[in-house]
């Protein structure tokens, strides 16, 4: 793994490397795609909040904390059950220290951000154990491709992250019935993987469908309808769009997989103009392998931040280094995009003490 | 009127130059916003529509027709009661040629456009002859001007338009509510201007808020609530929050002075970052008096695009030189754009032929 600046080269260090160079010095506009699911209300899948339906609050809090440095529609941050801040934090820090703009989009959602956003016309997402799990995602797609066309022309390149519960058992859906190998490859923001919760959840939403592993692999579309998400379509759209005129880097962890099986399905063409960034903790994982997955669909190199919350004062960021987390909300692309926006200037150590910084704000910590 | 390039300097020669100066060569944003209200239903008020109820229609066809070149939610075009198009052609072909992106912002609609919109909170909005025309005005001025300081960040500088029906009686209401002198000197859509009911609405709408002229001078959010239309919330928040950053160009006629009371009111500094962009058709209109109701307000400079539909092979296109329609959906301020993003290389013959050649295409013309 070569390195510049605090980034690890996951995969292809030659054209990690080429995106590096053209993104450095760069500013990029970062836009948050936001949606919610029933799949994430599934007991066991998600830590994304202490109750199910706490999930429908957490991607419209993240945003909020993004844009105003503080949730409207909760109180505090959206924590996991054992009180672990959400990677938000790192978002928000990142962006602010680099001064890049933040947009939020939303593929579909229960409870809408108090905040200004992007609507793409999507509707939130049903378990995926129905089979038919999201509404209007041809449509959504499409809206999102104009919206990344027009933004891509106003910045020098885009960010896409995400945040929405239960992503990755939708992404192994998606990635199955696509015909990507990806069983037991996801990850997860728990310290245990539950992939045996996913693959029956995605088992009894292809079958519920009429399909089986692989028989979608030319249809992305009605693959993200039956066993997706309503983010997917979103954020693949905006890639579609933008990555036709300028670089993008997609943030996020194994749920990037997903998407990357539907825009090479859809526009593979794009694809060269594509990288992967995520975070040390994703590409380390052990229960899962973001870089299979990736090599399963396209050449696309995976860029991770090298976060190490090893020495934080703060229980709740030292946690990140056992595995719990790991990534969401954009945060390791953020961090890439900060480090690079600033040649560097924006390392690790400044970064967490950033983290930090607004950790103590937010909990009301001295 | 000293002019640069098809641009007329309609009030303040040196500061019109260097804000054209301050953007020349550069590439803005185009941000399109829209609402929808009762006001613009009243009988005789707006050409927005042949009947009131197709005025809920026009702001996100015209939305629709800048970002896929034709509308979605109406077959053709906006037209007014006697078949002339909507200024969204003009605004359309100048962004086509001079490849300026948009964005739409929605500050209240009662039917959604069919494309992605910045969605910031807001309601359709009331007759003002409630004295209670618009929901939430802080609230979506707040979430506005979060939106403009992103966009900002991500642009070279921000052009703003509109597309509201009946929009220059709320005008009036707000100018009114606020003490600015605008009665007999705000524009109108129609080759007579129907001052007199416009008049009447704004008296009737102060009268049953229990406001009267100028008695608002000092709270244009109240003025806005009472009087006013939701395009202004949404408007106003995003040139706060952009104009603090980069240039901002008010795109539209008569109405923009309406926004800028409100902008004076709430946040008067970043005025000197802002510019009205309008048409000659406006600027030369003996029905109205746009440069008058400025004066009273803040010393801003207004550049005028010089159009001249006169030699238009399209009797629709050679009505604007009638004083019919005249500005709207910000097409003054895009043609001022266009020119001066390309240094004069869109002249307004060349803008004049690529109407021609959209309006032929839209209306199935050869």
């Amino acid at each position: 793994m070569k390195t510049a600046f605090d980034i690890l080269y996951a995969n292809n260090p030659h054209k990690a490397e080429a995106f590096l160079d053209e993104t450095r010095a760069r500013k990029p506009l970062f836009i948050l795609t936001i949606a919610t699911t029933e799949t994430g209300k599934i007991t066991g899948i998600s830590a994304a909040g202490k109750y199910p339906e706490f999930t429908d609050y957490t991607p419209p809090a993240d945003a909020e904390l993004l844009l105003l440095g503080k949730c409207k529609c909760i109180n505090g941050v959206p924590v996991t059950p054992d009180g672990i801040p959400t990677p938000a934090l790192i978002t928000m820090s990142a962006l602010r220290l680099a001064d890049i703009p933040v947009l939020v989009a939303s593929g579909g959602l229960r409870v809408k951000p108090q905040i200004p956003f992007l609507d793409l016309g999507g509707n939130p997402g049903r378990d995926i154990r129905t089979g038919n799990a999201v509404d209007n995602v041809a449509e959504v797609i499409s809206r999102a491709t104009l919206a990344g066309e027009q933004l891509a022309k106003a910045a020098d390149y885009i960010v896409v992250g995400e945040s929405i519960p239960g992503g990755t058992t939708t992404a192994l859906g998606v990635l199955s019935a696509m015909g990507v190998h990806a069983e037991g490859k996801v990850s997860s923001s728990m310290p245990e993987n539950p992939h045996d919760l996913k693959s029956e959840a995605v088992k009894a939403g292809l079958a519920a469908a009429g399909e089986s592993f692989g028989s979608l692999a030319g249809d992305p579309v009605r693959a993200v309808s039956c066993v997706g998400d309503p983010m997917m379509a979103a954020f693949a759209g905006l890639v579609i769009g933008a990555a036709g005129l300028v670089p993008v880097l997609m943030a996020g962890g194994t749920q990037m997989t997903a998407v990357l099986a539907v825009v090479n399905g859809l526009k593979p063409d794009v694809l060269c103009n594509v990288a992967v960034g995520t975070t040390k903790w994703v590409v380390n994982d052990r229960s899962s392998d973001i870089c299979g997955i990736v090599r399963e669909i396209a050449d696309v190199p995976v860029l991770a931040a090298d976060l190490d919350f090893g020495g934080s004062r703060f229980e709740g960021l030292r946690a990140y280094e056992k595995g719990i987390v790991k990534e969401g909300v954009g945060a390791g692309g953020a961090a890439i995009a900060a480090m690079a926006a600033t040649e560097g200037a924006v390392t690790k150590e400044l970064l967490l003490g950033e983290i930090e910084r607004n950790y103590a704000l937010l909990m009301g910590m001295k």
